[in-house]
């Protein structure tokens, strides 16, 4: 192999403490907004209006939240999970900016914990990535672990730390990325719902009810998108000798349209703010239908802001089979038709 | 089901004289202008060239016509049409205002007519739907009736008015959204076309000759840039086990492609000022390949003006049938391969 | 037929020394750089972050210049191409202005040759195609040449000439599309490539690792996004009865993905100065994957200029074939998973 095509690393090739610059910052437009309304059919009207978000106090429409985690993880994807077996979740992540079309993100990760297997084989590394502006301003923090292949299985283990993570992130740590907003300017019916952070009750599950069906090109372009290179996503003719025998679907897929189908009981619900944790619990594959289910965990102020308030979500997904009885598990197994399970805190106008 | 979401109208639950506020204002952007171009292949030069349009008047491109159809459409499909048969007819459209990138469309709709079936299961709706501006000025008002069930049969027609609808917008109402133009400065070869408003005969058929076939990923990523959430439309899974057993396309993506393939003869019609009419009068799916004709069917000065005359064209698209003998009926019957049948006003230079 | 509509050019109707003002002017825009991206995956920093661009000494990121190449051969097609048989070669491209978003394109061809095949039954066609901004600068000049149709095999030869072209464009006129840079403010870690100018040795082989999955709706939507009407690539229906049975890809979505793969291995490599030439030597078909290796033909200093050089790079594609043993000839035949052999040149910084 050339030395000049990048190999990826392996597990043995990290080491705690370590930052990695990524490569390829980005300028986001309204290019890239277009772009992903257009494969999410995403109907937040914050996100969506200029004029809306002017009048509840933005300078303009703030980028989609989930568009910026995915370009500022798809630059990790080179450095750090080109050899992962498995994405296998994240924790602690938080919105700390907004995002505005003409900021360029970048993206830098610092190696947090790793965890050889005891097959020796394979390790879990643990980054907190984050994003920045080109003002150098940090406008995402998070934490995943993927599990890495070793190129050499008789190599020691680069270190041997889990690190210690929240369960979910504090409310007294979100908010930092929504400007005060006028709850009295919100309108209801532009926004699409009439419910405020009062109006949910903590247990209260919504079944989303529509469903999306994924092809093949649209979950190429929304990765490429990324600028996520994960060779899995795209390349059909070396999925053929893979266990599924076919592309897997990048995760990010099934985080954004089950948040876009959201809208539908959670119309309000128009900023994330933090990412307590999440998991891909089966493979998403084109051809199959996502729906989405949502159970409130918990309501809480924000410190000093009376404008709005935080609801902990954990949003369900799953592959051809609608949610109306709220699918997770059948009997003590996981349900296999579920494709997601994602906890996040989301702001909501009071 | 839960309260929180969106069950959609049922015919008893609209009322005659009725306003309703849609959600999901939409600012519009060259990132929305790009993807129309690239799902459509449009080539009309006043919509691709800023430059072109200046030089003939116009501050800078406007946005397509039919992408702003769609996007105010689009905010109607929650409120109106989510438990519609059938989408039936459009009448009485009119472009009023130009929309520039940069501008915010929201859209309100009015219940001018309803009028239940005999069969007592559903209801014809009848609505005047106006797109507006962030400044509040109308862009665009149209009619459009669509079949919607009911959710008591037992219940009582919610009234019982069929509206009086123009058969064709007068030539007087046109060219509001069109700003004077020079036509010396009009230049042929870039606009790709020799032919002017007096070179185009009453009765005169063109075969646009081209064809188009549709890919699920195309039809779904165009209705999500519009927010139209028609479930029809993206669930593959649902659709299973409905008299079509597959995804129906929305019927605008026809409108759209027959306009494109319009400019191989039409390539000066630059504006849509009018929607006359228009009916799906057959499925299209995924897989086929739609092709189109039109038919001058008058020529009309405008009063005042010397530099557009607009022309009244019926355009018909088919699906999997070239239209080189402008396929209309098969003896009696409609011809089953017909797909479209849309009556418009469009300006040309004179 | 009506005489609305493009016939198309036959090969009688071409004569040496016309020149040809193609249609549809176009305004490239934020938007089209994200669809560039999202079809096929770039990663070049200088097009990808306005602030990595600016930093070197650009005023913003440049549109990608296979984009803009795209855009200005795609207005082409109505006038040259609509009825060739093959496009045979490309030579003497040279990128000469850089285009920026909002700058807009039109397109010019003039006939520098003309060749009738012995069968009688076809010509070949030579266009020096050029692409001008709004300000009427040069931004990008070529040569192609197109194996045409005679309308009538009876009609005499419209011209004999076979135009001298050049194998390379001359080190000496590379770089007029790169303003100066300043390398020590190019970060190596955010560009995603250590290896500068200096790096690359003449003979070197480089296998650029990934595979990209080509599905319909992609290379439709990127072929419409250059507005290239070229009709094997859109029917479906028509294509049943051509020799191959579907439809064919454009051939620069094949361009396009062997450059953005070979990021991996070239990521320094941010800007095609030229376009030495370039035969599609096999058709792409959906549902195939394209690998992609490079060789370094030459490396050049230019004149007058410390602060970038140019590689002349052969990139050869392929079709479901990884490229670790670099497949060009099976014996002393073609190998016929090859499906672009393409001579470029690329400036790196020093």
């Amino acid at each position: 192999m050339s030395t000049k095509t990048n190999p990826g690393r392996f597990f043995e090739d990290f080491r705690i403490g370590e930052t990695i610059r990524h490569a390829t910052p980005r300028t986001v437009t309204v290019g890239d907004a277009s772009l992903y309304t257009a494969l999410y059919g995403a109907r937040f009207a914050v996100q969506s209006s200029d004029a809306f978000a002017q009048k509840i106090g933005y300078p303009k429409s703030p980028i989609d939240d989930l568009l910026v985690f995915h370009i500022v993880f798809g630059k990790t994807v080179p450095d750090i999970s080109l050899n992962a077996v498995a994405n296998l979740g994240y924790a602690d992540g938080r919105f700390l900016k907004p995002v505005y079309a003409g900021d360029t993100l970048s993206t830098v990760s610092e190696v947090i914990g790793l965890k050889e297997n005891s097959n020796g084989k394979t390790g879990t590394v643990y980054v907190r990535s984050t994003g920045s502006n080109q003002r150098g301003e940090t406008v995402i923090a998070y934490v995943r672990w993927v599990m890495v292949r070793k190129r050499d299985e008789s190599a020691p283990p680069p270190g041997d730390k889990v690190p210690e993570l929240p369960k979910a992130v504090e409310p007294s740590a979100l908010g930092a990325a929504c400007p005060p907003i006028d709850p009295a300017k919100w309108d209801d019916a532009l926004a699409g719902s009439p419910h405020r952070f009062e109006d949910y009750a903590v247990g209260e599950k919504i079944d989303h009810v529509d469903g999306m069906t994924v092809e093949e090109a649209e979950h190429q372009i929304a990765t490429r998108l990324y600028q996520n290179t994960a060779k899995v996503h795209f390349d059909a003719f070396s999925a053929k000798d893979t266990r599924f025998g076919k592309r897997l679907i990048y995760g990010g897929q099934a985080i954004s349209l089950a948040r876009a189908l959201s809208f539908n009981g959670l119309g309000n619900a128009f900023h994330v703010a933090a990412i307590n944790g999440g998991r891909h619990t089966a493979p998403l594959f084109a051809g199959n239908t996502v729906y989405a289910w949502s159970e409130i965990l918990a309501a809480a102020e924000l410190p000093g802001r009376a404008d709005v308030g935080a609801l902990r979500i954990r949003t369900v997904a799953t592959k051809d089979k609608p949610c109306a009885d709220f699918p997770l598990r059948v009997g003590d197994e996981p349900d296999p038709a579920v494709i997601l399970d994602f906890d996040y805190w989301a702001l909501v106008p009071r």
